[in-house]
């Protein structure tokens, strides 16, 4: 989940810098309290912090607090530290957790966990790649522990996987410390680009993908270019007609006007615009939302995905831990207060004469 | 989230104390960890502590850790402490929270927030009330913050709801701080019981209820007899024929082995057993299951609400917030992982003509 979006490539190329007033009232609460943090600070939301100084840990418990929303923070326990590091673009931090195996931590973001990845790899891949026929061409934004395109692996339609991460330090420590994650390079199909996000999918030929994942960090701080209008006109751009795309979308309970903010955008973009959501524990509030959009052209049914990954190819590969049919189906099923507030920014279903 | 059970009323009338051979992994482990905590122990699990002993806070942050599992808690940043006590049974906290509104946790474990308790209650009353037709007559054991009380009462076809909770003094400190749970108990048709929930449902007369909602907290430790085959039994017998039964039923993620037992033990006892979950943020890893059973009699579809909430009842009563027919049929669809370990102990959907 990371991209590195915004480094370069946007339109002053100069870091954009939020005022106060240009952030919604949890970010501003968010921003307020970043002071509590011991560790290094995200710009707009409280980082993760360890319930020690780790100099000063000899036989103590050291918890690791995944931050959730300013307030709450979701501590885990650190077994061992495997690799601090920065990059260019980002603080790394790979521990071994007592519970969730081993943990993916950016600029103080629980990324991944080996415990729950499987939610989040397999819905943000097949929930796209399931609702088309035959997908052969797919685009991956972010991404570079590997997982999508684990996952994306499965489809044996598929001929070409392009991922675009901008952070090469991201992929070495995944390969070195989740390999069941990192094993999706070496698929013969991946190709892979280190470069900004923005500036790739910009440069990408009109009509290119079949499928467009964007595994990015929050939308919000820095990676806000990636929920603006400029960012989904050219991903639309880059999407043959009727083609998808796929973008991690927040959660339901935390932050309900991003999500109204992106489905206001690609309703003005996209042909059809629907949002799903999946169970994922060390994710706030336990969900992560995801966007799901379709270009005009034959038309996506996303709610009935009418290509079942097929279960000759799950001997080929490990079984699914996560996705299935009717989790797919039932993903877009919205509680009251969610619907209410997202569903006059959401296509209504189609009816199955459409597909 | 409270019914007492197992201080009175059991076979022996001595609390059952559990070896460690009798406890599953993921509690033997959390028995082992409990000296981490700083605050009081819950038997099996690791309780809530703060960050900070309370009498050294002077204008520093505290967090309330809501335990999880061993080695992971919920941190929620702590307002005011608006009350501390301890029933004969249990501690009972109380305090404000800075993003989910007002907490209850019992014996340090969060039993329900402000923000998210919409979930837990409407589903727990309405999965069951809504599969039934013209449900009338409704017992919850536990449940004495009001809540699911509240639930029921949007159900205009029920005339007589019994409630069984065996500690006073959690209603008492409900009414005073969580209004919007307690009035619940102001419905005329509901008639309160402070009594041992094994001993009132053992005494309750054959067939006496349309519905049974057990509301109760984990089944491990001293809760352990309502998750055995005597309690499910006698639960049964004061259904009618066709009866329903909702229970708690923990987490996919974290408790499998439990909800096995639970499903093993009710295919015996009742002619049909289901699993359905729903996202509770401030619940373990973020998702709490419920156990819906029917004893024999006219076949209950629960994949299929046959009795849907009249939207006149909500115009009486405040709109629901989690609740609708899509998030009920959706419910009952599990991740593949959760689906291999359990469905060999689900029924099978009923198709559309048995119904």
């Amino acid at each position: 989940m990371s991209t590195g979006e915004g480094a370069t490539g946007n339109e002053s190329d100069a870091p954009r810098v939020l005022g106060e007033d240009d952030l919604p009232p949890c970010c501003r609460k968010a921003r307020a309290s970043a002071p509590e943090s011991e560790a290094t600070c995200h710009e707009t939301v409280v980082s993760g912090w360890f319930s020690k100084p780790l100099s000063d840990t000899d036989g103590e418990l050291v918890y690791f607090n995944n931050p959730m929303w300013p307030g709450e923070a979701h501590s885990l326990k650190v077994e061992k530290i495997l690799y601090q590091g920065k990059s260019e673009f980002q603080e790394i931090l790979v521990f071994e957790s007592s519970m969730y195996g081993k943990v993916l931590a950016l600029d103080g973001i629980v990324q991944l966990t080996e415990r729950d990845e499987c939610a989040y790899q397999e819905m943000i891949a097949h929930l796209p790649l399931c609702s088309i026929p035959s997908p052969k061409t797919v685009l991956v934004l972010g991404g570079g522990d590997g997982g999508v395109l684990r996952e994306i692996a499965r489809h044996s339609s598929v001929e070409h996987i392009d991922i675009c991460e901008i952070d090469k330090m991201v992929i070495d420590v995944c390969k070195k410390f989740f390999p069941d994650l990192s094993v999706g390079f070496e698929d013969p199909r991946v190709h892979l680009h280190i470069d900004d996000a923005v500036k790739f999918i910009r440069d990408t030929p009109e009509g290119m993908y079949d499928a467009i994942i964007v595994d990015s960090s929050d939308p919000i701080g820095p990676a806000r270019e990636l929920v603006e209008k400029p960012f989904f006109e050219i991903i639309a751009r880059a999407l043959r007609p009727g083609g998808v795309l796929c973008n991690q979308a927040e959660s339901m309970w935390l932050h309900t006007h991003l999500i109204q903010e992106m489905l206001s955008i690609c309703r003005e973009t996209f042909s059809t615009v629907h949002y799903a959501w999946a169970s994922v524990p060390t994710y706030p509030s336990g969900v992560i939302g995801f966007l799901l959009c379709s270009t005009n052209g034959p038309p996506v049914n996303f709610l009935n995905p009418i290509n079942p990954i097929d279960k000759q190819e799950v001997v080929k590969y490990k079984e699914l831990k996560f996705y299935n049919s009717e989790i797919h189906k039932a993903a877009f099923a919205l509680p009251a207060f969610a619907k209410r507030e997202l569903s006059s920014f959401l296509s209504t279903p189609l009816r199955q004469a459409d597909c």
